[in-house]
């Protein structure tokens, strides 16, 4: 059984609301209550921030398995809940189950998961940069994020109005953002030691895309940081490490679930960047990657789609 | 006497070359061996890095001013331009001579310069978002840069081939940026004493623009940075800093000579941004303020242009 | 006395509304009524369809000229707004004595008049490349227009979504474009005979530009058709007319008042062509070129701008 | 036995020139002249126009079955390609020979042809919104083009200089378009009548895409016009009819091999509407459905790619 929700568009056939779909499926969307009472496995969540943490519950204790990609069940302590989301959760115990949906660093975890809580697009760009230049040693890391305007969501805004956003080069939620208290928990994680974070996001005119350069004050050769990306991310089906001396490019992502990773250093001054796809890897690609985990499918069950280039 | 000259369309009108301009002017291309001949007081020099520094010479000893927007006297120790830029200087004491062309930090000596050499887009962002952070204490600075196609000239490439460049986000020139140590030998001349400028410039998808976000570790308020932004810059005609908590946005300076500043700090960072047009106040219109300063004109003299948005 | 009047934000500089006009201009909005009390000549109104007629002869009965860009002035015949806007002209009598703002065709008329309606950006762009076919004897014209995301307006709505309009090309309003009936009543007025025009207007990615492709169905060679462009624009300061074998192009008018023409002629085939940007010769720029007029100002005062391309 | 040929590659992985391919494939470019000593059944012709006619006679001699998407074997009057590309063709044979590779006209003689011509994008987009107009008796149609800046191939040049294309609005090849004989040839072959077709082509700043805009001045009503697109193209797997009111928009069928249809209706004037992805549907995407059918596969096969919205 598949089904699709939708509050607005309950009845409606998906095409008639994408219609780029059309003549590729035969699906109308249902409404969460009847979608809720099918039988089915696995659900994928894409609700706003705090609607999740109601639902959730309801789906684990029914048995379901549950692929969360809003920010609801992404931390671990429910006092960081309180002090970025500005609520109390209401469900601790589930913050502890939940499992963090980045395969590249928890992939046997997602295997076993019931509850997996998946990265958005930022913090999967972040910290797959990040996570190299850590275990070298970096104990404040910045990470000037470049993204594209479908990152904000399919509510049209002034910031996302095209005449206000066409030309666009602007920082934005320049101080304290939100994830990266997510990557930093991430890190602590991988690690077992913590390092600061310092995510300073961009808004760029295109439409897709994160770009995470990750800058370090720290001294190693660019063989060694190529040698611990290389080491890093051995095996990982949608990391491609660039040949030295050249770097990824959002251009060679789009549409497609890969993380390009690419890195300089330059007297006493190492970054890595990344370039992932938002809406594939930066979200639902990476949360079908975690679901073919979570089933036992091959990794990259439906997810080897050339990237769109040019 | 006003002249401008090209090799390629010597004898043309300039609106068949621009066709944007018919209807706006009347002049002819003249030859650059023609126009030299001519009486004037004053040249701009756009011509390819080395080959002004063959030209320069004589226009100085006919008695001419030059401002020049190429690379050849930027640097003022000759051993920099053979490490950077490959070949011995034949003008050294041209060197001491130039002067750096950026108004803000070089007002009077512009003023009685025979010869400026004007920074580029990139190194002119850069400078102005880094001398903030450098005067509170930073003594290693992170420059990540995004930058427009138009930066790399009007001569069509692989890079700047529509199709490639429209939805790129991508690092260029990672390491070892040319204009790094053009910036540090400015900072050192404004705060006498020695800065690390690490200038990671970016590729974004846009016509115009280059942004600086410049990072740094240091422990600063933002209101303290906020301070230092505003005293540093009190009263510069084209220099135009945000209110706390909005961001300076190439959107809002796109066509005119301005450059909007901010800044944000954040747990142990502290950052500055920087937005110009990179041909205009990262370019000509820059040219045209030190050219305003030289002839005693009022320094803002054509160039209160409002920039064009959306 | 100057004002700029807004109901949202009536109170703040404008430069916090509009941020790339900071240090331009020292101006605050001020509420419509207060603005209507002050002391002034004429009034540009830039209210919604509907609204302006409500406003107008308030105004107008107070002695002041009024320049309106809504379409509430623009047809001659009652009759024409029950069918086109669906309501019931409050003020035919108006309607007799407004004037079609488009200098080209209604110069005189608009030094003498009281109010005038200044035609929209694709009613410009189509009107000019439609009047020298219609000259030449066409008697059904067909517009195919292509416009920029900034055309429809400052409110953001789905259409105009960045991820949405970014790599659109659709055609919107596809049968019985309202500014059909406009373009005709124009035409009827400068040939003293009927032709039938058919707007089809398109959506392209573009921020500006409305660029009009009129093409007819009739027997001409292209020196006829570039001679009948020069005769019928000869003098006029906005118009320029491309030299054979060359077209416009949006990019060569960009922030300018400029109208670029041009032709192509091809067995049996004869169409026109028309670049503008939408927000000056097609809405701002064209009012102003109206008042200029109407106070006996030079026409090109404050309207010279240099395009801005690239 | 694949193979893929490069001259200027020859020898190096397909994904060091194209990284966006690395991980997806393990080929390396040969040499035309080894590929062609290699076992095969098929051969996809990408050469430039003049090359293929010199290339295809030897593969037919050799047995093998030939997609040529260059021009070489579009026309069937050897008179036509002295006329439109100045030369003398050396085959006129092979142009009876030849099938024009578009399935929706031709797919019976394409299962069986040894050598198919592809059509381009521009004669594609125009033909598929042509056809239903010519049907209902329109004798000279006018095909508003407007195109993607990828259609002009991957060698950059001024006209897709980035700076330059970004922004553009404007008409090309205004008059003659080589394209227009091929359509028209292709219309004679389908409706057994002549029928003039006028091509005008428009650059606007989109990558992808080729939407077709087609005019007629015949008396039908949008129902009669709906009905004829539907007979037309009913069961056609990469044709999608558009509902009632809504429209083409190249958004919907980026990346994809689908076309797009759509009509309007206006007081004697009747337009089509066809989308495509120029590199899709009227490139390679035509060309593997025409070996799909060649070769005896199901029509779609690698072909229902989802288009890539936003």
């Amino acid at each position: 059984m598949v089904a699709a929700t939708s509050k607005e568009h309950s009845g409606k056939p998906v095409h008639l609301v994408h219609p780029h779909l059309r003549g590729l499926l035969r699906l109308s969307f249902s409404s969460i209550d009847e979608a809720m009472r099918k039988d089915y496995e696995l659900a994928f969540l894409s609700l706003p921030h705090g609607v999740s943490k109601v639902v959730v519950p309801e789906l684990l204790e029914g048995g379901r398995r549950v692929i969360d990609l809003s920010a609801d069940f992404r931390l671990k302590d429910p006092e960081l809940y309180r002090r970025w989301y500005g609520w109390e959760h209401p469900a601790p115990d589930l913050l502890r189950r939940a499992v963090y949906g980045i395969p590249e660093f928890n992939r046997e975890r997602i295997r076993e998961a019931q509850l997996v809580a998946v990265p958005g697009c930022n913090a999967t760009s972040t910290l797959l940069a990040s996570a190299p230049l850590a275990r070298l040693g970096a104990s404040h890391l910045i990470a000037d994020l470049k993204v594209g305007s479908s990152e904000a969501g399919s509510k049209p805004s002034r910031g996302t109005h095209h005449p206000e956003r066409s030309h666009a080069i602007r920082v934005y939620s320049a101080s304290g953002h939100r994830h990266q208290v997510e990557v930093m928990q991430a890190l602590a994680d991988i690690l077992g030691r913590d390092v600061r974070v310092s995510i300073v996001p961009h808004s760029v005119g295109s439409v897709r895309g994160s770009y995470a350069s990750v800058h370090s004050l720290i001294e190693v050769d660019e063989e060694g940081l190529i040698r611990e990306l290389v080491s890093l991310y051995a095996g990982e089906p949608f990391i491609r490490i660039m040949p030295r001396g050249t770097y990824p490019d959002v251009r060679n992502v789009l549409g497609s679930n890969f993380a390009d990773l690419g890195c300089s250093v330059d007297d006493g001054r190492a970054s890595c960047f990344s370039a992932i796809d938002n809406l594939v890897k930066g979200a639902s690609g990476q949360a079908v990657q975690c679901m073919n985990l979570m089933l036992g499918f091959d990794e990259r069950e439906g997810l080897l789609i050339p990237p769109l280039r040019p």
